[in-house]
């Protein structure tokens, strides 16, 4: 029942054709693909002459690093800066960049796809978003992501070169390799580093941090909003619904996790404690932005506070905008569901948004990926708290991290046992491909039911 | 500009005319009307005479039983077995009775208020739903509502006394207080006892646990499905959306934490462990009750595991449903909620529940209640854990306890501090008027906007 644009079969990517030989939805296009990349990124990683001497990588710990680099999560649970050796190291960040531009360009693919497969009305809606940004052509589109991508990790490398040479002495082939790796690693939002105390060196550095933190929240912005940013950044007046959510929601979580996270670790000796005020406010706004969904630390998370876990725990649950290498249940979810709540209390009969009246639709939408969200973290705690001997609070941040794909760990990771990881593994797949594959599978249905039962509102709350 | 039906002032009780005088909302009468009682109650306990002696109570813990008894929700800051007297413990008592036919008599005022409130086709549903219980008539309501309660609550004080005097021995006038206490506190949802190890020492005896469990559920299931229950029990085909939706729930709830609990907890030996089979399973069954919002105990509820506290926290967290003296964000809620997903994933245009059709206005109300409730349950949390010394597992646990009105501990109550106990106070108020304010004030107020933005839809997951 759902009219089909005429095509020319030269029209069609690959992801497309194989869509059309196996018969497949193109989120499960998306699920497949990276399930196929973690599958070979546990392979190539168990390989000889990748794991450092003297040390021995299990399956399992092969495949929670390969699920971790492609999902870019970042959990760790051998210890990336020691484990591997340089083509380990070397390969984990390739998977991570595939990883990562996989994650966008497929968001591309399955947006332009569902532009062309849907009602008439939405899809002038639908076209109107990609349209604002300039961008008709299926091509043109995936070329512009990997550009803007290269060029933003290039810009974030040659700042972090520069820096490492000149006041750190570095020689230019560490520097470069340094500058390279964590700048691939901050803007796919995954959060491994070179160093085994991750950026604990940094600490007091905004040479380092800012162009790191610059770098994680343009990733987590999410390729619609970057690229009607690049292109109509004069112009805010144009700027869709979702580039506002996005935009409005990461500058409220960002200032309202560096206030409190700031205030709440001042003076805890573990963490901001030591610190002197102006490297405190840094340090503070550091890892406000890295909940986001990064997870680099220059504080030692171990050391917060149990509110400070909890706060966390919330801000990567919210996670990222949209269609982003970040992950959680989106700005634009938690916001969209804030302004439905603040219209019902208002008594409005519609819920406008910044000037604009939001789609009913999306009200069962962002319902449905918040209790999706809700059992993907209830469930594996309570099967995490069964199999393992660690606290609530640890385990509730291990699981949301991995599901949002944050990867900011209380340093349990290493300690779990296998079936907990692979739990992990699951949770950080789950987290990667969900929100996606459900966003668009809710959208593709369209089904019309031609009878009508009897109204009724049974009392809620 | 909502249309007011013409009525005789005769019509009018005494909470209608404290409105009109007062210009309150209904829902505002409410809470002025828990705000009094709790006022008083505390005033009460501070009486000499109260205490027993050679013990001593602060204002703080005072107004703590006070908000604990009107509010049922039974949280324990000093221990009621033993630091009352036989006085302060009827004052107890009387106090939970009153809360607990405020909470039903208040739930069914607003209901008629509000059904002749409501815009045409709206209060038809409204009246619909209580002409169903065969109600058009407030005192009748009223009257109903008590005569029913109080007869619940006398059917299971006899069975308990006979099982008291038979079995147990005990005198006339020791058992038939504590057969009237226990059955008051388990269908008003209290979860106070005259034992200060609350019901452990019935732990195998089906024939006070079951009694005590069939008034827990009856207090649970609401007004609403009592009245239905009670004049339509042959005709299931009739009952409402509401009764069907809370029936199916409360089972679902029952069968599911059951099975989780007493699996869980099989061999612990702090719980379960040291029963055979049979006091097992009927221990499981126990605590799966009171978990619906009653808070007694046949094991030990510190002694349980830290999956089982979880579990507990997300069935108060659901609790009971609409219009009972239970609480958390309601059953209906939780299920018009998953109904939406299941209607989402599916592609079906409408939400169809039993075969009939759910009114999209509830879609934002369930949002809406959701929201306020996980507010209500994350910003105490982080208080908490910033002004004790307690872990997240203990916290969250005393948290949802109180904001569903409860009153299961995990034991830290009486160590709290003052400060944390009045976070606490305020969570059981908010917890018991809350979802019921909030649900009237959203269906009182209908503003129209005569204008529309342009419709969009952002990407939400
Ligand atoms: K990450
Ligand atoms: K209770």
């Amino acid at each position: 029942g759902v009219p089909v644009a005429t095509r020319k079969p030269g029209d069609e990517g690959p992801a497309e054709q194989l869509r059309r030989r196996f018969r497949l939805h193109p989120a499960q296009v998306v699920v497949v693909g990276f399930m196929a990349a973690i599958a070979a990124g546990t392979l190539l990683l168990l390989l000889p002459g990748m794991t450092a001497p003297g040390r021995s990588t299990s399956f399992v710990d092969a495949l929670f690093t390969a699920a971790s680099a492609v999902t870019t999560t970042g959990l760790d649970s051998v210890g990336t800066a020691t484990h591997w050796t340089f083509l380990g190291q070397l390969v984990i960040i390739v998977m991570t960049q595939l990883g990562g531009l996989g994650i966008l360009v497929s968001a591309a693919l399955v947006g332009v796809l569902l532009a062309r497969r849907l009602s008439l009305r939405t899809r002038l809606n639908a076209a109107g978003e990609f349209r604002a940004e300039g961008f008709t052509d299926l091509r043109r589109l995936v070329r512009a992501v990997i550009g803007i991508t290269l060029l933003i990790e290039a810009v974030v490398a040659a700042l972090l070169f520069l820096r490492y040479v000149t006041h750190y002495g570095w020689g230019p082939g560490k520097a470069v390799w340094n500058a390279v790796f964590t700048s691939i690693s901050a803007f796919t939002n995954l959060g491994f580093t070179l160093q085994s105390d991750s950026m604990m060196g940094f600490v007091g550095d905004p040479f380092v941090c800012l162009p790191v933190c610059a770098a994680v929240i343009l990733g987590g912005l999410g390729f619609p909003v970057i690229v009607q940013l690049w292109k109509e950044w004069r112009h805010p007046l144009r700027w869709s619904m979702n580039t506002n959510l996005v935009i409005v929601g990461t500058i409220l979580l960002l200032a309202g996790g560096w206030a409190y996270l700031t205030a709440v670790e001042w003076s805890n000796p573990g963490t901001l404690g030591p610190l002197d005020p102006a490297t405190k406010v840094l340090a503070g706004f550091f890892a406000s932005v890295m909940t986001r969904s990064a997870g680099f630390n220059t504080v030692d998370i171990a050391a917060m506070s149990s509110e400070s876990w909890f706060a966390i725990d919330v801000l990567m649950f919210i996670g990222t905008g949209p269609a982003s290498v970040g992950g959680g249940i989106r700005i634009t979810t938690f916001l969209v569901l804030f302004f439905v709540m603040l219209a019902e209390l208002r008594g409005e009969a519609q819920v406008n948004i910044f000037g604009k009246r939001l789609s009913r639709a999306v009200h069962r939408q962002a319902i449905t990926v918040v209790l999706v969200a809700v059992a993907a973290v209830v469930g594996p705690t309570l099967l995490l708290l069964q199999i393992t001997e660690s606290s609530l609070d640890r385990i509730l941040f291990e699981v949301i991290s991995a599901f949002s794909t944050t990867g900011m760990s209380t340093g349990i990771t290493p300690e779990l046992p296998d079936s907990a990881k692979v739990v992990l593994v699951l949770l950080m797949l789950l987290g990667r491909v969900g929100p996606l594959t459900l966003g668009s599978a809710l959208i593709l249905r369209d089904r019309r039911i031609l009878y009508e039962f009897p109204r009724e509102r049974p009392v809620v709350g």
